[in-house]
């Protein structure tokens, strides 16, 4: 039976290439995002051409018990989760306080936040029954320092940070490695930079500072997840940052499309 | 017309002290708490005792509508909020993630971030455009780093503090002052350690390390909120952290009365 | 008999002013300088005409057994150092690597973090036998994140940080209270920054973005240390950042006239 | 011809097993530790039984000129330096800063901080104009935060820090890339740690704390080494932690043999 990764959060960026690569390496994967179901279907299409296992489903994980069922319904069904991968974003651009009604700012931390404690909630405590386990979380620059006009992003991903800090804490000695993964720059993710700034600005972006290699190239973060996931457990990594060479760290600057 | 310090946690601990700080510098002081009628009645007796100006008002934070309208009301009928203390937490002390159900850590983000973000929407598009204020956020260890046992606390604190920062990001130029206070260490404060703690075990935890200084000693704190509150605008601090001199940092070890 | 504040590191910036203040409140003031004779005379005639109680010492840290030798002196024939500030920079400017000579590197780090070692070797052991003492540390934006051109700097910075905390560690509990003051801006000092961009470039900023309170003004950052030096032992302070309102944080950009 | 890996410090831990990695993945690599020619010996026969290229080299990078020597005799006689890994630490255990001479103090920056600057100076422009290199730092738990007895080591390791990232701020964007590797844990290293605590008691760490992978396992260290030397260059790490499933983070806790 094959090992499971699943990936909350797989569209044609950072959660779609991820999927590919553990699929390449022998894994079964299960693919999960919101909507869109051509681009999954185009996505778990290209996975078994390329011979791998994968299947897709579409799950809004706000929405009640989507995220418990699921784990369950794997755990059940198709066999032990390995591995997780949270790769659920919610920026929505720079936006003054004032433009950030309770209602947004509610919303970011249910994607963000919220999202990531369900999942350690339903399968971790699995997985240290089985004495292994990997939660690999997609984390950006705002995790750590907020910037004007991220109130919602930074509030979420800050909480985010910290709970993966808190969950290592429990679960590290027992065999579950918990690794929190900054983003420090924009990913040439067509699904969420590009929809973010309109098809033009996206390509304008991608030929001016991109060409091959200014924008982070998802099918290489996706390398840096699967070393991390297969680190030896006497040499865990918990926190890393990716950026490209082209870009200054955050602590160095702030550029409009650094979240 | 006194100037108005609005404190969100007025109980006999930081939030308290500080009341009586303001009061006996001259501001009105509003004291909130969400219960205990006769502690906060004791409070505001023992103020204007003193001489000071100051009121209480019972309020559940939560509530929808309860701190947006605490401002409006205040702003309308008492006068303009100058300084306002966001000294709310939600430690509910170490539990394993299984004992930590969803509506748990819902309650602590409530509690500890968007009551943040709620009063801050409320009250600092209001001082900017008076082009003056002050917002002061008690916040604990638990913003620096996760610890086992410590998932919901971890993850609000966590957001609290990147909206801090974002917070600042937007208002500072505005004239409008954020700060950010990690209390680094057991607050001698019989309503919320000692509630916690329990009555006995807290009496120990004075005797044993708090003697007359070991615990922080929230009339000292007190003057550096004061302190912070008054710098002049070219030397504002945004953030620092407080302990007693008996303890250690953070950074150095962990016991488990340190959240 | 006065209590004894001695500052390395006294001219007409943070340095200065904090002798000012310590002096008006009725320490005894020991200053202490490189170079310029005059300007050091200038200063203590200006607190002795406030009616301070002030000495002036030329002294170049450097040498070998300087501030080593201080120490000892005031200590025998003054009286004991109940505050001792360290307020040396090292800032050379924006230096490429290659124009960054293996000498210049070493005379930063002498300057900025090896002064601080022998200054608190000498002085840290004999407060702690008092059982009383404080030592407030001028630090700067470099000391939490190198940036280009600030190879020697950040170095010696980033050295002087953690020095800080292993001093604090170990003396805190014995009553000695250590601060590290981050100061993230362009601090409206004539004797430094003047220095280094050069009287005209210095004017035009202090036209530009300074006007009254765009640069940090020294007589207010002396506020705080001042009080730093004077919490409540139950609630000290370890670090805090100071900048101005019309600033923007270290992790939200990066200015030249910003290390 | 073979790209180079030039790695200093080079014992039976991480520096000897990130050689062997290296190696066996077709580098040339050039071992240089300061003493113990046997042990050097003995290392470079194992890596060339396992059919790799090696040298190995006496040097005490203390010298004057050593550094600089060894990367100009290198570029100009064996080939050009493709990757360079500095792993030399400086920890001498826990001393009270009246058991720290300034000898010592300033011992630690030599080796610790000063010889990766001399390194960076002469190695990093070659590589610039090449337009491709990578430096890998071995770093330590006290690059984040000073602990009691632990001034030389800390100060030390606090200036490295902020120099990897002032040297990353230059030379990214020249396609040189500096990672900074925060070893938080005790190494399974006969030759410093096992040293550090006498033949005795580091058996007894290992049996006690270690069995298979309490400590951390270097030849697993330096897979991570190699992944980081080998990221495509959209998505650099520029710092990671590495540390046991088995222990606590620096944030967490402190232990004797944690430095």
């Amino acid at each position: 039976m094959k090992s499971i990764c699943l990936i909350i959060g797989a569209g044609a960026g950072i959660g779609g290439h991820v999927g590919k690569r553990f699929a390449r390496e022998g894994y079964h994967v299960v693919l999960c995002r919101r909507s869109d179901a051509d681009g999954l279907e185009t996505l778990v299409k290209e996975i078994e051409g390329d011979g791998g296992s994968v299947e897709g489903r579409l799950l809004n994980i706000v929405d009640e018990n989507a995220i418990e069922g699921l784990v369950l319904d794997i755990e059940k069904n198709t066999g032990p989760i390995e591995v997780v991968v949270h790769n659920i974003g919610a920026q929505i651009g720079n936006r003054r306080l004032t433009d950030t009604p309770l209602k947004t700012f509610e919303l970011g931390w249910r994607l963000s936040c919220f999202s990531l404690f369900r999942l350690a909630y339903a399968v971790l405590p699995i997985m240290a029954e089985r004495g292994k386990g990997t939660l690999l979380v997609t984390s950006s620059t705002a995790s750590r320092r907020g910037n004007a006009g991220q109130h919602s992003h930074a509030a979420a991903m800050g909480g985010r940070r910290m709970l993966c800090q808190s969950l290592n804490a429990e679960f590290a000695s027992q065999n579950v490695h918990v690794a929190h993964i900054i983003i420090d720059g924009a990913v040439d993710a067509p699904d969420t930079l590009g929809k973010m700034l309109g098809t033009e600005a996206f390509e304008r972006l991608r030929q001016e500072i991109g060409r091959e290699d200014g924008l982070m190239l998802p099918e290489h973060i996706a390398d840096t997840y699967f070393h991390i996931a297969h680190q030896h457990r006497s040499v865990w990594t918990h926190e890393l940052d990716l950026r490209s060479f082209s870009d200054e760290a955050w602590w160095n600057h702030a550029v409009s499309v650094k979240f």
